[in-house]
């Protein structure tokens, strides 16, 4: 039983975690500065040169983060380090599985993000913004960036499993909306992840304005 | 008569008042970053182990306090070192005896939380968000938290018995607001009833963006 | 001309000059913080114990205050140290000649009270809020608080004159609008006047967004 | 080979090169609080003693710019330091040989810059503002200031013609909308620049919300 509750005291980290976990804690301080993440909600991850994956721990505030609130998995989510996984560990590692040049990901629970969710149906189509450049492949306004929503869904197996479909059913995908819960975002370093969620509050504030000012 | 008005030079505090004071000068602080105590709005108290309670005293700027601007009142409000509690005190008071579990009480004056006032009759009702998760006994965004709307009313005693009443008729309450006034939140630490203002205020700014977006 | 154009190296300020000019520049900071000041709009001033009165020059960015931005006008408005004082300055003086018991005159344009004056003709009735107790005689969330809303006028002298009938013909009044421009607000100290700026924007915020929601 | 990128280590500067870039560095940081530039979006550029231009690399975060993102480009907008330089440096150096008084070029992404471009077409006037007065050579809140909007183009020369042909046939320009891209604001000095921009963001919020909210 030792073994699978061992003490983070005498684990060994890869030598690459503690930065990393250092960068988790000031994005952690950007995002809520954004409020992105109210509460204690959200979670960050990002994975180290050897596969394996350092994440948040579950129930901390994002914007006050410590050494000790971010633990280590292995690539199919499972605990090396005796702490608490979030229940959301699913989503991150089925990311990482699917994407292989990504080392960054994101999920803050952002306002807009939320909005988005309660206003269109399973999709929400960005087109002829400069911004747009924000994400990889796109050098033009004149694309279209489309962010699937997914049912939100207690049973991660099944969301995951969900997001994994629809990943393999498209040759692009920058990020996806939870719905009425949140945004997940990702990228090959953690600065092009947070670069993605700036250019996603932008343009979803953008859709939801214009929204609100159609009946003119 | 030197006893009734005992100078607060020679109280003597419980030992965890100076600790409680400095909490609750950051919680204002945080607050008052947010927008959420404008003008000398708001109240904040926390319960001490030994059943006293150091609460902030009338007429402060919520986001600069100083330890001079902390009181102690007994369980029944009175205070306890001289000092002129805030006219909604019997609020707070109110709410320890319900709950004995609650050691915290914050009284913020939110944008949100006054517009849902004016938006909505006797009750807000919030589900379908995952952040619901935020308050203690809900483990799906398939929930319903409500919250109840008490007209405003300067008798606070007449005001109390009100939200009593409503107390006593209802199994779960994580706050309530007062009409075109603030919102009432408590939790077990100060750190949960803050988590709990985060999440309100996110939940109402959404209802109320939704609402606004509805005619589209 | 030595004397009206009177070098300020060799001006002898009154002795609490200095310290009104160090609480107007932190004033201008808080202002500028919550984005009452854009560019260089607004001004400030401070009644001084001789009457005379401490007030920004023209043309300066208010958030970044210098001690040197801030100039001495007699009661009257002609500078008393060879600055240019701005050409609202007798704004300021009409109010202290108005309300004896006033020191400070806060003059900033913030988007809300701006708004305001575009969506109400000649006047904006507060009621039923409790901050309405931010203003000094308000002891019940049962008052109306009017704000008159006068045209913009390029001719000081002019709209001074039209401010002065109003303050004549009302028996209070604790803060009024121009229309396109911004909000003219008071205290008997700078603290109260802020307050009084802080419980102005939450108001005129519910407003606009209870406007705003009204279709629903 | 070595001439055309040749290294910035052994390139001689202007002596108000590093003055200049500590200016846009210090500006950036500014704009980014605005939240003005999401993502790595917008460029900046202040004109040297010498006619040589200092301007922002491409690609890099605008609220943390480094001196060494920070290039020198001459007034064709050649690289000379063999830096990059931004796909749009030649909208920058099209306004200082159209003004040949002025010294900054701000282009920002602010959110209310892209919604007007968005609701008007081809201009958006703006009028009976005090704020106009930010402006020089406005003397009066009864005036018009007409702001043009050109349709987004990734053939910036092509762009640049469009622009320069608008200017060419108008006496008065103070600042421009790119659709769905940005603002570009310019001025004497950095800022009158930065003070353009904050009075064009200030009058576009208005403009923005008025129009949100005419249907009452």
């Amino acid at each position: 039983m030792l073994h699978k509750h061992q003490s983070h005291n005498t684990m060994t980290y890869p030598t690459d975690f503690y930065d990393a976990a250092q960068q988790l804690i000031a994005a952690g301080r950007f995002i809520d500065s954004k409020a992105w993440v109210p509460a204690t909600s959200g979670n960050f991850s990002l994975r180290l040169a050897d596969g394996t994956i350092a994440i948040t721990v579950s129930g901390k505030h994002k914007g006050r983060l410590q050494t000790s609130d971010i633990m280590l998995i292995d690539a199919e989510g499972r605990s090396l380090d005796g702490k608490k996984p979030s229940a959301e560990t699913l989503l991150h590692t089925s990311l990482y599985q699917h994407f292989p040049d990504i080392h960054a990901v994101l999920h803050p629970h952002p306002l807009n993000s939320v909005l988005i969710s309660k206003c269109y149906q399973q999709r929400c189509i960005l087109e002829n913004y400069e911004l747009l450049k924000a994400f990889p492949g796109i050098q033009t306004h004149e694309s279209q960036l489309i962010v699937p929503i997914f049912a939100n869904d207690q049973n991660i197996a099944r969301l995951a499993n969900l997001v994994n479909s629809y990943l393999a059913s498209v040759e692009v995908c920058h990020g996806y909306i939870i719905e009425g819960h949140g945004l997940y975002a990702w990228g090959q370093t953690l600065n092009d992840a947070l670069r993605h969620l700036e250019a996603f509050d932008f343009l979803f504030a953008c859709e939801l304005q214009l929204k609100g000012m159609k009946p003119l």
